[in-house]
């Protein structure tokens, strides 16, 4: 294994010691592993916290700022934060109306941010989870119940996010989180295996010609493993699952994501992007805004996944609202 | 060799075409491979002009927007765009005020951006060159004769492109960008090699628990190998380096860019990023404005530069100018 690090030990505390110097507006909790605005909760706007095992970035630290989440709980690689984080973090985004928890579906996750706004809750602090379940690959997985949370997080953060600075209630956010991903679906594929600081070694074994198709953003299986081919065949399988599962209603536009789960250059995401917009283009389903690049990551995992959100008016125009994050950043 | 892509033949002209349909503000000409704005040329506006081989992305092409550049030539990877391609380029930036080209210092571009000059000239372009010539490790390399340009490319042509919408003109936006070269020094680490699509392998050999430092941004051998170690002495050796090379002066700070070659997670970089601002600090050296992420690629290779620019008042206000563009975006 070749990683910039100091020991596999001190791995998370030092890359959030490097995130904190680097993002003065943030304030970075190193003890508790809370990440939250520097300024501290906003007054009257519900908070916005997610959190996730590590390995992701910029999912999610890289997304607490202006626009989108109050606070961020990073936990080890790939690993659930501890509830007390969870709490710690809940705690610093509330300004007393009440705090959303974003939760991808993974069994640890689910049990640890329960725990937390029960915890939060008694404290006082109103709480409302969205539990984001979009990847269409598989129905459980090896860490989950149900589908898992990938990448249509990032549209709820952005989306809720928005939502909370138009000044909505805590139900109203809650439900336009949910609602966005109710209207999202992805699909991720492999090249090869992301490599853990601890484990030391890729997570899992993938010949030098094959591929995971349906793959998890820990390196969970997929639907198969089959030889690589061209990048057209490869987008239409993944395009086609996700339109099996929720084809965009008469009128309806999407939001299109295509993300970079890591070690797979710009340029191919690109082409991937290409590939898509192409094949919406040819069963009328209109793309009305995009995002290409590294959001919802696996350590250095080269692959892709694609995510498909249908968008009325108004999603578009919480998409477009000004965001200000490490990680996303249009508007201001 | 396991890559997103149709052919090794269409590759380039694949992704321009995703490029393209991923953003509609910009125009590509896919026959002539030039990038645009759509809206064409500013009038009155000096125009910046950039370009070189592929396999840098987001650089140059993703740079094209408000606050950045006009227009960028990008070549097959890791080969100069042609003379015809940079004179059409020039000519899609240019109102009338004049075009600075920014040239990274490789034997190829400067060779093919010198000519396609001459001839934009002939056509009564006036134009200006600004060679980017930073990184330290090496004094002539591969394709080189003198130093290679790297990470400082971002900063030359944040700036100048800043000073050109300040209405600069065609000298001062030049003078300006060679300030930022001259007092820019960068240097690189790989821990693997990245893969072009046309060859289809690793472009060099680096065992198992080796690393390449000083490695140029196609590859190109460095100072040394080494066995890998801890990170804070990598990038203790990355800084010492560069502080060698060019000490800030006294008062001076620095805008600091931590760029990940593209196949290092985004952690890692801020892993990197927390040693450098700790070296920094232990010599009293400030850092005024920092970057980290990936923007000045070699593919999929695994490893990071870090770019010190001694700056002024005037280049950090520069720097901290509204910029719009693929791969930079901030105040607007």
């Amino acid at each position: 294994m070749k990683k910039f690090l100091n020991s596999a030990d001190t791995y998370l505390t030092d890359a959030l010691a490097g995130f904190a110097a680097a993002h003065p507006d943030l304030a970075v909790d190193l003890e508790n592993r809370v990440v939250t605005r520097a300024r501290g909760a906003v007054p009257g706007k519900v908070g916005l916290v997610s959190g996730g095992g590590s390995g992701h970035e910029p999912l999610h630290t890289g997304f607490v700022g202006e626009g989108m989440l109050d606070a961020a709980c990073p936990g080890e690689v790939f690993t659930s934060p501890v509830p007390d984080q969870v709490v710690a973090a809940v705690r610093a985004a509330d300004s007393g109306a009440g705090v959303v928890l974003v939760v991808k579906n993974y069994t640890g996750d689910v049990m640890n941010f329960d725990l937390a706004a029960e915890l939060a809750g008694d404290e006082g602090v109103r709480v409302e989870t969205v539990l984001v379940d979009d990847d269409v690959a598989v129905q459980d997985s090896t860490f989950t119940a149900g589908r898992r949370g990938t990448g249509a997080t990032l549209l709820v953060e952005k989306i809720a996010g928005a939502a909370a600075v138009r000044g909505d209630s805590l139900e109203a956010v809650a439900e336009i989180g949910r609602r966005v991903n109710a209207a999202s679906r992805s699909f991720a594929v492999a090249l090869t295996a992301g490599t853990t600081p601890e484990a030391g070694r890729p997570g899992f074994d993938l010949p030098a010609d094959e591929i995971e198709v349906g793959v998890g953003i820990h390196g969970e299986p997929g639907r198969r493993r089959e030889k690589l081919r061209p990048a057209r065949e490869i987008v239409a399988d993944m395009v086609e699952a996700i339109l099996e599962d929720r084809a965009p209603g008469a009128g309806e536009e999407v939001i299109a994501l295509v993300n970079g789960l890591g070690g797979t250059p710009l340029s191919e995401l690109y082409l991937v992007y290409g590939e898509v917009a192409r094949l919406l283009g040819e069963r009328g389903v209109r793309i009305s805004r995009s995002l290409v690049g590294d959001y919802v990551t696996s350590l250095d995992m080269a692959g892709c996944s694609v995510t498909l959100c249908g968008a009325d008016a108004e999603l578009v125009e919480l998409w477009d609202a000004p965001v200000s994050t490490p990680g996303l950043r249009w508007g201001m």
